[in-house]
């Protein structure tokens, strides 16, 4: 059984290597980037300039092959591919919630990239909070090692992108 | 240009029909659901029961077509499509956000399900928060109308799953 997913847009981003791309969305912060929806999906951006932040769903263009267990980049265990972002994964996907600085004709600027320039756009879904401050969040192995990788870069384990 | 993906396993909830979902997480909230990952994937889940929430990516798998314009279900006015969760999408690609409550031989334990059951499973990323308690955040024509979906169902507009 497979599916068949055809882009709807082009993200743009300063990013051209993958070494270069933020870890974490605080890593990204204030990076600016566009999304050129192509013509035909336009009139469903109607509405969208209400929301301050968007979810973009991406393909991970670049990805090359994948393995279950991996080494996070400036890490050192083993981890399951699941428990990490690596961007090479068995369905490339990447998932992003940037901020929306506004639309017009068809690019939307946004703020907070963490993806390659050039990766293809999937979807587009308003983006509302998910959880109340009084939910109690772990997470995992980051937590041990100690290291959430806020504001770095290039940590594979930790990559936003995958 | 198109991008094929082939389902890591099958999620299964108590909701048959389309208009039995949440129609957002706190509708969801609490209900039970479970993850099979298939056999060959199960090396990947190492250490992700140290997450208390995971992200999934699954297939819209009952989506039927789609309109670039739609009037959410229980609202009165048109919207664009990508400004809705609405699942009838270009790419029916749904994510949510889980609480993870333990994991036995490739079947997660999962609440605060929102997806039909039988959604094709595309992906698993470990979720840690992505916004500051200071973060502004308008949710534009869904603050408008003055109902942001909280625990209600059914409504197409503010559906988690599109």
């Amino acid at each position: 059984m497979e599916f068949e997913f055809e882009p709807i847009g082009i993200i743009h981003t300063p990013f051209t290597e993958r070494g270069d791309t933020p870890v974490q969305p605080a890593g990204g912060a204030g990076i600016q980037g566009t999304v050129e929806v192509f013509e035909e999906y336009r009139p469903a951006l109607k509405d969208l300039d209400g929301f301050s932040h968007i979810m973009l769903i991406w393909v991970l263009h670049r990805s090359d092959g994948y393995t279950l267990q991996v080494v996070p980049h400036r890490h050192s265990e083993i981890r399951g591919l699941f428990a990490t972002r690596s961007p090479n994964r068995p369905n490339p996907i990447g998932v992003s919630v940037v901020r929306l600085d506004g639309i017009e004709q068809g690019l939307l600027h946004i703020r907070d990239v963490d993806m390659l320039d050039g990766s293809p756009l999937l979807d587009i879904k308003p983006w509302v909070p998910e959880f109340n401050d009084g939910d109690e969040i772990r997470a995992g192995w980051l937590e041990e090692e100690g290291r959430t990788g806020k504001g770095r870069r290039s940590s594979a384990g930790l990559r936003r992108k995958g």
